[in-house]
């Protein structure tokens, strides 16, 4: 089976791009002496995952229980729950997920999620370690001010099954080094000690070694890039592993042609102005714009291309934004070279949780 | 188990507003004489799908084969698919879904389209019904002039396995009733007729009446509303059967909060700025603006709020666009009055195909 021949819309990875990127990331990030992590949130495949750990990667990041869980089922062993763990619901989760990980660590920036975790590490019996994750611009979850660290800080120091490791942010503002280096002397002053600084984010990560202090490094992104990683210098189009194959399905007038994808295939994620119009970029006639998604269709406005698609061709989509769409599949079909090579089950699909 | 106990996010359903729901708009296509087609895409679950057919309503409509064979699968009999058939790929799975299928009609607009289904009906030795897709204002698919129906219509008729119907469009533009006049009056200076007109939409959808000529009405979105849908007054705020359950997570300054849900679980959709600010609307606090979403985080301005939430605090969300959120998820808690009712597979999650 070639997949030119797959029923679309389809999402198609080529493991060849993929290798490629993990492997340019890991060589940066032993070059310049940081702990890769990835983030998981983009692939959510259990083999990239254990790709990542085999070349390097000292573990996985994962935004939620459910996600972490599916990839500690699948043999991973040090993983960072960057997103703030509150409500008692989570309580049992996350004891489970603590036993069956050796190294669990936590990102947390308040008192709430702070006890919750560390009642979820003595009925577990295990050692979570704890970051306090800070705000570096992004003006979403972390502690604003250096000083605020402190009473979280021994708050985990005072607790039996949590362990003080370090500072945690995203994705990493220019002040973040400042504000690190700051909340260590603060803590230092108490005698306690926060070794870890990690950052994460695709868009930068090629300057991080720039970054004054830090030591881990949390991009996901990169493993496949998009239209929003491409823009920003990241990577570049050729780096692009995930395509969306879709066929075009209507052409109603000249200038307009109806793909069968939408917003449950593309997700309705649109990038800055600057990177481009519309949702998505189409390979074969980068000068149409996705200028509309219902949620099976995409309307193209196809009037600068010279020779506009027709109904019943082909076309491939490298999508604004990369990691909503493979949530979005049950299944992606992997290939090297345009060769079949399997066909994956998203096995971490759906965990919000 | 309490619905305030489950584990967040989680997407809920109020049973006795879907059935106010369904039987509303029953009774007003009964009262109109109007023919009742539900859209699936809205619930993607076959229970709903039986409840509407029991009502009253003449079948139902779907957007993908994938998502119809999920229906007819759960013993639903009359199916239009009212998405454009393109491509060699969906030959087969078409000509499954007709043998499977007592009622089947397609939509179309193209004579590429209508080759596949005339194939795919012969290949199934059935007769499936077509519609021909008109453009009344959407600017997405469907044929623009009344006089390019004719050629459609003559091949659609010439053809042992296919049956003429009638016309579609979406949602149903000011001018459509006079279009299917016009085509109608073309058609019949060759001898054909074209009894059908339906017309989707659950915006305008209490004023399907006023359509001169219209025969069946496609609703989806009524089954559940959202924010989208009352702020056109096609229900009210009390009548919305799904809200998306979430946990306050951090509120890392004065003005801002963040909640368990981003656009993994709320979409990226919008809405116009006359119904609204942000991305869904936090029942408990309606002062509140979603402002910004990320894939697991919605931050939230609630500089507005007399008594902001605090970490911990549990929210109902109203999404700005509901199908698209049904078709995230695994699953739906469905309850009756807040009494757990069951916790329902979203069997038709994900067929995009």
């Amino acid at each position: 089976m070639d997949i030119e021949s797959l029923d679309t819309p389809a999402v198609v990875i080529d493991l060849d791009r993929v290798d490629a990127n993990l492997a340019a990331a890991q060589r940066y990030a032993d070059e310049h002496g940081l702990a890769l992590r990835p983030h998981v949130k983009t692939h959510k495949l259990p083999w990239i995952a254990h790709r990542q750990v085999a070349l390097g990667a000292v573990g996985i990041t994962a935004q939620k229980i459910g996600e972490a869980a599916v990839m500690v089922a699948a043999g991973i062993e040090d993983v960072l729950l960057s997103y703030p763990l509150v409500g008692e619901t989570k309580l049992e989760p996350l004891a489970r997920l603590a036993r069956a990980t050796p190294r669990l660590a936590v990102a947390l920036d308040n008192d709430v999620s702070l006890d919750l975790v560390g009642r979820a590490a003595s009925e577990a019996e295990r050692t979570i370690d704890v970051l306090i994750e800070f705000e570096s611009g992004r003006l979403r979850t972390g502690v604003v001010a250096p000083d605020e660290a402190l009473p979280l800080a021994q708050a985990i120091d005072a607790h039996t099954h949590l362990r003080l490791r370090g500072f945690m942010t995203y994705p990493l503002g220019a002040g973040a080094g400042d504000w690190v280096r700051e909340a260590r002397s603060v803590l230092a002053r108490h005698g306690l000690e926060a070794p870890v600084f990690s950052g994460g984010g695709t868009p930068g990560m090629w300057h991080a070694h720039e970054m004054p202090g830090l030591t881990e490094l949390r991009p996901g992104t990169y493993a496949y890039h998009d239209r929003a990683t491409v823009a920003a210098g990241a990577g570049r189009l050729d780096d692009c592993a995930l395509h969306v194959h879709v066929t075009v399905v209507s052409t109603p007038e000249r200038g307009r042609a109806v793909i069968d994808a939408g917003s449950k295939t593309l997700t309705s994620d649109t990038v800055a102005a600057s990177v481009g119009a519309g949702y998505g970029l189409v390979l074969e006639h980068p000068e149409a714009v996705i200028t509309a998604l219902s949620e099976e269709h995409g309307v193209l406005d196809v009037s600068a291309c010279e020779r506009p698609p027709r109904v019943g061709d082909r076309v491939r989509i490298v999508p604004n934004h990369v990691c909503p769409v493979s949530n979005l599949v049950d299944v992606v079909t992997v290939h090297r070279g345009g060769s079949l090579h399997g066909v994956w089950p998203v096995a971490a699909r759906g965990t919000t949780r």
